[in-house]
């Protein structure tokens, strides 16, 4: 088969020993005749497999026992609609930092249904930084703080906690999630879809501090209700199986690589790499983040001359090089390196991107 | 590896020549070099295999121009809640046929947005029947009449389609879909979880009428409206991709059998293999189902002597017949024979069936 280098910003390059081992189970795992497709999810095979993902992930982030790991449905998506039910009333404030699409998004949704303040926002200079905490004008007594700690088409990441100031902070962190460590005990509740450095799409995944659940507005969906997957250990209904199996295998290959430090240091260095391509090309390429908050995961840049974006890309397809178009209101090209990305790729691109810059310069 | 036959109610057994070829996929989709699972679900590749299962499911169903085909995650419960959301205002009144655990569920959800009429229910005799049509007390202007169309604990699965007296009908397929033709243009919206006749869980499909559209409650949440994935052709947010990949070849795999009058003659006689061994074991074995209302996906069945349940199992095991404990509601045993179940598995279950009572009889 092809090596290629796939830079999509999710569903994303997953780790090839997760994919071989998927492919030589996918008939029959662990002796049992059937594909983990075909096993009942009362049965005892997938309870295994939903119990190891989930001790896996608590060793991980080293996640505190009052807090609850809940598989789920819908993406972040089905969430920004979740937060307002279960943690505002509807008379309440929520407080937002908004950093990008995603924060936007989470915004539209949740102020359908309680009153919304920004206390932040980078709109300013189209979401390229994230605004100085010191600036921001948090609301006296907000349900929650919300952010989104890595917007993965600005390529704008938080490289800190925010302070809780006695308000549950709630973060997406779909895109940066298990990239580095993080100490969840300083949140209410962190959140992510499966599809960038967990696993295939269709999975979500919450972790909540317990003592915010049980407070759902009353004309709750149940399937909105965080406490209806908490009380039922994620499978009041059938839950996405297969997707909760390759994220469990992925979770034992990154404990198996030296868990979130060692993926941060690769990370650092993988996200390095390309930064300096960028940084040494004399204006060549161009990345719109604020140099304190670029992302290590989605990494924007532009061409100076827009009208070579066509002949770069077809170069990069040209050596395998996928998906590096960039988001239409950025422009220009964006490589996601999640934490299945290996340097190798960042540094082809790297070698393609120099000597791009030296044929066309 | 082993052969068994797999009686799971669901998650259940797939077509092995569909998983052989997910397996042979796995890490390279058609030259692509990327993993299904890896893809963007905005790439030209996901496209392609979106389309093409579309494509293929209306082909199956015969599905009327005027039919929108939406690919879904939250599984048949989440849609519990869009019903009422989508398709029925607070003040009116929805009909429901009460046939056992499905129905219930659906109208304890619905019940909570609206009012709820029990136009039949057979629960008098512990839902072991589908009540007359001539009998049900439908309510003058029901916003829908809802039924499930195979209940898959009491194993009793509807022989006709409800009329409609100009009240759009909206029936839960999730465990007989595919298994049998439909003429779709008599429903408001068919729905069903992928898990039994489809593929993994984790996706569920809506076909519904799009006259039904646009009319949701102004406080429905995005995510819970049918109109965000038509307007945006199931891909508003990132799909379970992965499990609609395996859901399109299991649509594929059905076209190449024949398509659903194929499916239909094997499935039933799939099922009277097996209930012919219960009617002729003299009483050994039981089925609770009136005869007329038999399913052909799950046959629940019962020993004289309870007592001889956990050997029946434990033989069972043995000879590679799994999951064929029944549930907790109905007791004995339950054999769940979806489209992906062969002949053989029957076979094979039946003349267990018929040494055990020869043996213990």
């Amino acid at each position: 088969m092809t090596q290629v280098f796939n830079f999509s910003s999710g569903p994303a390059v997953l780790p090839p020993e997760v994919l071989r081992q998927v492919q030589a189970e996918l008939l029959d795992w662990h002796g049992s005749g059937m594909s983990v497709m075909e096993m009942s999810h009362r049965g005892p095979e997938f309870g295994q497999i939903l119990a190891e993902a989930e001790a896996d992930l608590r060793t991980l982030l080293a996640i505190p026992a009052n807090y609850k790991v809940l598989f789920l449905q819908g993406g972040a998506h089905l969430q920004f609609a979740m937060l307002p039910f279960n943690f505002a009333a509807a008379d309440s404030t929520v407080d937002f930092v908004n950093t990008g699409h995603w924060s936007k998004v989470a915004i539209k949704e949740v102020s359908r249904y309680a009153k919304v303040n920004i206390a932040a926002s980078s709109e300013d200079k189209n979401f390229s930084y994230v605004p100085d905490e010191s600036t921001w004008q948090r609301s006296k007594d907000a349900a929650f703080l919300h952010y989104c700690s890595n917007e993965t088409i600005g390529g704008v990441e938080f490289n800190f906690i925010p302070k809780s100031n006695g308000v549950p902070l709630i973060c997406d962190m779909s895109s940066n999630i298990l990239s580095r460590p993080v100490d969840v005990s300083q949140f209410g509740m962190i959140y992510a879809g499966a599809q960038k450095n967990m696993g295939p799409s269709g999975v979500a995944v919450s972790i909540v501090d317990e003592a915010l659940l049980g407070k759902a507005r009353s004309e709750t969906p149940t399937m909105l209700n965080y406490k209806t997957f908490a009380d039922n250990g994620s499978m009041y209904n059938t839950p996405p199986s297969f997707g909760i199996y390759v994220a469990g295998l992925v979770y034992k290959h990154v404990l198996a690589q030296g868990g979130l430090a060692a993926m941060e240091a690769k990370n650092i260095e993988k996200a390095n790499v390309l930064y300096a391509a960028i940084d040494a090309s004399s204006g060549f390429y161009h990345c719109p983040t604020a140099l304190a908050d670029r992302s290590r995961m989605n990494i924007p840049f532009t061409l100076a001359d827009s009208k070579l974006d066509a002949e770069f890309l077809a170069g990069a397809e040209a050596r395998h090089l996928l998906q590096l178009k960039g988001h239409r209101s950025v422009g220009g090209m964006r490589a996601s390196i999640y934490n299945a990305m290996p340097l190798a790729g960042c540094q082809a691109l790297a070698d393609y991107m120099n000597e791009f810059a030296r044929t066309k310069g």
